[in-house]
């Protein structure tokens, strides 16, 4: 049977491997040849593309505009900030030559040691440098602030371990770097903007996500507060999916950027930077997806029904596609998209195993015995539940069960959540109920220290200080020494 | 006057200035700290996502998808294919080292000699070798064809003299890279593409083109026949605002991409590639533009009318805006963008004249005896003519207006573009008509030496071979040997 030719490896057997089968099997990525690049695939980048419309609105709508910085960064740039270059120094590409030349050997091409470049440039890993060593020159006075830019790019950071989607060395996203005139501003915008990335995971990737803030040692190269969301993953990993981050004064001393505030005071500017990347792919596939392939929510499925004839020759086809067409149209005035397909080299059932494998969230099969019954039978990818049902008003049926099935696919994730979530008292149960994954909250002395003995001893780290979970204050599980709350640890990606 | 702030050098007085000033009063883009690297700021960058939306969905109508493929070659990828190393080779930036690492001296950091790459990466100046290195696996049979991806991406050509749009070491463009079964099928792809470039310059960007078919000097490095649209700048030099390129089996050979044809055979696959890139911004305005700043085609304009409230004192602001809330409501509905400038902080006459630079399409202002008489002063950007119209109705006047604006537009750069275009007869004839600029249409005998001794004694190169001009022959207005048809030649940017 055709679909053993894209069996997946299952998730109870090895993970990892489901995963990766998962994203090369289904056509959304694959690796490249050079190393820790990957290929977006069609598929793939169609999902990125519906993530794409949907945070641009969203930041659009939060008062944002789109800008477009250098790829390069002058390697000095990268150093004027103390913590930023300690956290990226250690892997990015560096630009060194501007030019190749005939290998005077005459095998090829060779860099041309003439065209050294006097300052080596960075592939960017991030672009605060560049981004503030530019603000300098468009910031005077209170009233051109605050500044709300936000840029789709390409980032490269020279990863040792890749995995596709979830770590690679070029990655796209986007990033959000805003100017404001005070403390309380960026502050408030750092927070907007991790509450737009968590109503995006949870009402679009329906994807449930806890929002906190990092402790010290997780927090990003350069600012002041981390705050982020966290995911669960169907293994009991935790997935860091987006970060806002507050970056106080930092840069701005960095790239000497002041401002004359509204007492006429020479002050420095405020800053924030925020962002998610295609990580989230990973992310999608690893929370909702199954042994038979992709589930995709409805709100970010490339198309959202896909419609096949079951036919036994031309004539029968014809009458099907004719009624088709027709629900098609309907469809799609209603805003959801369609794929039918009817290709003449496939047959029906390595179809059905090809869309399960692609996740496409509504599935319609059409066949003779339909048509003498005014019948289409239904599948719905989340539950892989079918149903016969008559045609009449099929496309308001459709457009509830996507509605549905978006619900479903949360509230199956949520509750999943929920199962792997507990609070742990001591570090003896600490560990052990690691070793079933999951969130463990525990309570914890608040130092660097303890923070870093958990890591190396368990390979569990802080994912968040939750901002809205038990602030109940109690004894660190490993130094015995006081805690001011409980913080969620987990494994992660 | 706050005007003159922003003032711009003349056309007259020196068009190239006049170019640059514009750019960067307009706040379109900037030079950044990285030489020959852009800054493209949000009203420049918005106008970019107007076209990238009206392209992506012209592709996409077109039976293309979107993939994204990685920013870095191999050195040894870009040897495989001889043009086109040789035409890229001499300007490009090299990737040489993957970390960074503290200064032994203590001043800041420095490459990390250990880590050194094995083979150097190149980043990218254009994508067919990693593209084609990708296909290989992803085609074997007829039943794979064709294969139709776009890339939108940024790519960088280390470019000696560069300037703002025109010509930048990173642009962002989009790069189709088509994979065919027969050579008739690829020729039509790339010239369907160039259909479509043809139709987004003139019905998007009100910017007339010639289509044509470029001189082998000219050529895309590795293509076998390149495929043009022109355009005509108002100082008389010619701008290529498009490509699309028939690669016949050229890549598919450098990188052994064979498949099974419908005979049962092995052969190599066809190939086209195409783009269009922020180099169009440039063109946009240069063709379009006055001395009073930017001319935006409607259809590109990121906010379409602007709406200036002239005001004593808060209670007729009050007036005023309430009306115009109400008319700006029906504008959206009729799909028009509008900015309403209510700010406390700059004059009507600074806002006219800021908006005029920016290139609104269309200015309401609205004062107190407006509000009496119930009447708004209309103000059409292209024409900077002025009416006071009734206010009854004004939504569908704008509509129409903008109609007008983009046909004017248009109507106007073609009327340019006939009245300095000519045929020329000898070579006397051609240098003298070519210092008043334009478009010379002459014999040429064909080959590359004609050409190059052409363009070396007076600059100017064969925009292309018209694909629907006079096709009567002649002789070559330099050498007098036998030529098939006119040409159209030009100086350039």
């Amino acid at each position: 049977m055709a679909k053993e030719l894209k069996e997946l490896t299952s998730r109870e057997e090895n993970y990892s491997q489901w995963y990766n089968d998962l994203v090369v099997k289904a056509d959304l990525a694959e690796n490249s040849a050079v190393r820790g690049c990957m290929v977006i695939k069609p598929y793939g980048y169609a999902i990125w593309e519906k993530m794409q419309r949907q945070l641009d609105d969203m930041f659009k709508e939060t008062g944002h505009v789109n800008a477009y910085f250098p790829l390069f960064i002058p390697k000095s740039f990268l150093s004027k900030e103390a913590d930023h270059v300690e956290g990226f120094a250690k892997e990015c590409a560096v630009v060194t030559h501007y030019r190749l030349k005939n290998d005077p050997n005459g095998s090829g091409v060779v860099v041309d040691p003439e065209a050294k470049l006097e300052e080596e440039l960075i592939v960017r890993p991030t672009s605060e440098t560049i981004i503030w060593s530019t603000y300098k020159n468009w910031i005077q006075s209170y009233r051109d602030l605050p500044i709300l830019c936000n840029q789709w790019a390409n980032v490269v950071r020279w990863e040792m371990r890749t995995r596709l989607f979830l770590r690679t060395a070029e990655f796209l996203w986007q990033e959000g770097h805003t100017a404001h005139a005070t403390e309380a501003e960026a502050l408030e915008e750092a927070r907007k903007m991790l509450d737009v990335y968590a109503e995006f995971a949870e009402n679009y990737m329906a994807l449930p996500v806890v929002k906190g803030v990092k402790s010290a040692n997780e927090r990003f190269a350069g600012a002041v507060e981390t705050f982020c969301i966290e995911a669960m993953m169907q293994d009991g990993k935790a997935l860091q999916a987006g970060t806002s981050h507050f970056l106080g004064q930092n840069f701005a001393k960095a790239f000497d950027v002041q401002f004359v505030n509204q007492e006429n005071k020479l002050d420095y500017v405020w800053a924030t930077s925020w962002g998610v990347s295609t990580r989230l792919i990973g992310a999608l596939i690893m929370a909702h997806s199954d042994n038979n392939g992709l589930v995709l929510p409805p709100k970010l499925a490339p198309f959202q029904v896909v419609v096949i004839p079951i036919y036994k020759n031309a004539e029968q086809l014809e009458l099907i596609s004719e009624k088709v067409k027709a629900l098609m149209a309907e469809l799609k005035t209603l805003g959801i998209s369609v794929k039918y397909d009817d290709s003449d080299n496939k047959k029906p059932g390595w179809k059905f195993a090809e869309y399960e494998l692609k996740g496409v969230p509504v599935r319609l099969a059409m066949g003779a015995r339909d048509m003498e019954n005014n019948t289409v039978e239904v599948m719905r990818r989340d539950t892989l539940g079918k149903e016969t049902i008559s045609f009449d008003g099929i496309a308001q049926h459709i457009k509830q069960l996507l509605v549905d099935i978006q619900k479903n696919i949360y509230t199956k994730a949520l509750n999943f959540r929920t199962s792997v979530t507990r609070e742990v008292n001591s570090y003896d149960e600490f560990k052990a109920e690691l070793e079933k994954g999951g969130f463990l909250s525990a309570h914890w002395d608040g130092t660097p220290e303890t923070e870093e003995r958990i890591k190396v001893e368990t390979k569990a780290t802080i994912r968040c200080i939750p901002l809205d979970g038990d602030e109940t204050p109690g004894v660190c599980i490993v130094t015995g020494k006081p805690s001011v709350r409980r913080v969620l640890f987990a494994r992660s990606y």
